[in-house]
């Protein structure tokens, strides 16, 4: 096995490769296995063990990442210089790090830049290319999508802002605290617009509710604008396809 | 009534012919006896008298339909010999085997294998043509809807694993337990994104909130983008019809 | 003032007329105090007087229609015979009869079926043009949109007969029942699919859960279905239109 | 600096310059200070200095914009007299008079009119152009759109009204009163029909939950139609631009 196999293996460049896919899925496993202890609410003894496995994983993919280097970028020597500062480097670099919570457990939260190695797995299921062309069909229509998130956003201000002076800060019926503060407001009006609605937060009052009232309807449009902005483009680019 | 007639009635073959309608409602009907035990609390005794009628029923079509085998593979006399190996016979084998809750009332959610009986219905209400041109639709944009539900999948995960971790494990306000497992937290995180929101479940500190808000926000595009995809497809299907 | 000019006023045949809209307009204002009583709890005095007035109002514009019966259908002395057959006949006369709650006022419901006179309603703000091109559009693409239909009510059919038998009869965390009937569970699956998510009854156990997130995603499959549809034949109607 | 190049600045007529940029991002900061009372619950004395600082910002905004009002209209010299009585002048006094809580802080919700001049805000960001296209959209669509709103007022008028008589005044699983009011029953209709779905009024009785499956189902169209007749018109004007 030379270094060049390894180079392919790993940048996923001979797809029908049977080694190439199993690498992939190896590392998908990985990743998973190193998020164990956020999965769980004690700390238990085996989470060492994974962690140690899973560090070891991604530091040998590091280093067969940087011994191969060269043979990415027209097997010039000097990328081995470089490599550790690309992107993707700093990226896998950041995922070996959470190791440190083998030492303290309170680092805990550390693993989630290992989330951010996930962005491989979206290339792996060749979901980047479409990520790619919803990317284009909304920075076609970025100035009308910017417009209506704008626009909800301002509404969900205003709204947020009538609703924290309007409600009293002790809901009478249950007896419970309202809005707690602005951000509590702002999260109720959020909720709302969007037809979520949890019910953790309510109007009391007439006047709130009537806001409310109005927000639910008006969130029928912020859902049906881009829908139909992000329609129109598609078929239009369905089309451009055909032609 | 000869072999060949009854067949016809079965299969459906000649639908203006009413017995056939009868009979296909006969059996719809039959289906919601057989199912009526899952829809109470209690275990009446009227039930054991519905489950031993209805047994009845699928056994005497189970039979009908082995012995008119032949009938609907060009009089080949060995289909008698594959039918019962068949996947619709089998479905109608395992709506039979249900039978044995007469003699242990714990058997009960057998009975959900009688459910798949339902594909049946489907055919006689003309259906499956209808879900085929769906699947046909489906299939065609496969690429750009998994990618959609990959995205989405991949978000319900990197949320639920924010929100299991930043949120208390005891909610301040009402002292309920709030996230029990990782599990919990995956439930939430997808009634959000869907704009669903129960409300069982709420996020209680602020980035749990922000998360929150983010979540409602970006179901918005969740549900626009395979609203759009659907659309334009369809009105190509459309299109190409009347060409 | 003639029969003639009457028959011109009540039929909405001189729109340009201002006493046409003054009728029409008085006549809402009546449905609306004569529904008065249903949009309080108690019972007060002012309400037998309100429902004194806008009964006479019901039976003078009732009168009037009959009387003029003759002029709506060329001038045949017949029609007078036949009128008080006619369906919208018998929707006047159903809203004079509440009026024997002056009587007695448990005989309140009654008064819902003056909510039929509201189609008059729909004639005058010219809605009923729209909603007939609605109809047109339902018409064309009723097979697929019965499909889709139906197709949600088996699924809201198998998804309660699933959470009616694997949820506990009492919410272990709450001491609330749960699903306390077959309809209980109807009315949640319904509830789920459709995004509403009130969130009186929620699923506890991992089951029930994993089946309401399967819920909320259908969901969006079952906003996305219609939306596709019915946008792809207006698209058509308004490219028809055009031509 | 010269009049003519304050009044470029003020009226964004020079976007290339930065100065330009600079002022708006200014007063939309101003903007947000004036309104941070609104924002918290308690009275600080900081606030005494930035309702000072913004009501300053404000006075000097006006007599800026008071004093090159001929530049704006061809140099006359008449506009000096008419420019308070504009509507953008009378907002801009609308956001200078809440300084009067600096007296008596009970008029705080004065301070509601400065979010008038938030439609500055949206000239800044090249919105309102496109608010401008959408409100195109609605006008010509306008009696069908008009049309889906009033069914669905009706619609909700109807629902309110049939649950407000059909529920029980007290919820017999919770102790806790339902519907207080008629305008409970709009509210809680409203955010069922909008798929919003807060959980804090539900419907007890068989008949209310049949009424909310309805209304939920309902619902789903009242999203499907604006969003097909907003996209069809939108792939329209899409098309028309091209040609």
């Amino acid at each position: 096995m030379n270094r060049q196999k390894i180079a392919n293996i790993i940048d996923r460049k001979s797809r029908s490769d049977w080694m190439c896919t199993a690498y992939d899925w190896f590392m998908v496993l990985t990743i998973l296995v190193s998020l164990l202890p956020l999965m769980f609410m004690g700390t238990y003894k085996v989470f060492w063990f994974t962690e140690m496995a899973s560090t070891l994983v991604f530091i040998i993919d590091y280093l067969l990442r940087w011994g191969t280097a060269d043979l990415r970028s027209n097997n010039r020597k000097i990328a081995f210089l470089f490599y550790p500062f690309s992107f993707m480097a700093i990226i896998d670099l950041l995922s070996i790090l959470p190791a440190v919570t083998l030492l303290n457990p309170a680092f805990k939260l550390f693993r989630f830049t290992r989330l951010l190695r996930l962005t491989r797995v979206l290339k792996m299921f060749g979901i980047s290319s479409k990520v790619r062309l919803f990317m284009s069909i909304l920075y076609k229509e970025r100035q009308v999508l910017s417009s209506v998130l704008v626009l909800a956003l301002l509404y969900i201000f205003v709204t947020a802002l009538i609703l924290f002076n309007v409600e009293p800060h002790i809901n009478p019926y249950t007896g419970q605290p309202t809005f707690r503060s602005f951000f509590d407001a702002l999260y109720w009006a959020t909720v709302t617009l969007t037809t979520v609605g949890y019910g953790d937060m309510c109007p009391v009052t007439d006047v709130g509710r009537f806001v409310s009232m109005l927000s639910s309807l008006f969130g029928i449009a912020v859902i049906a604008l881009p829908s139909g902005v992000i329609t129109a483009r598609y078929l239009d680019e369905l089309r451009k396809e055909k032609d």
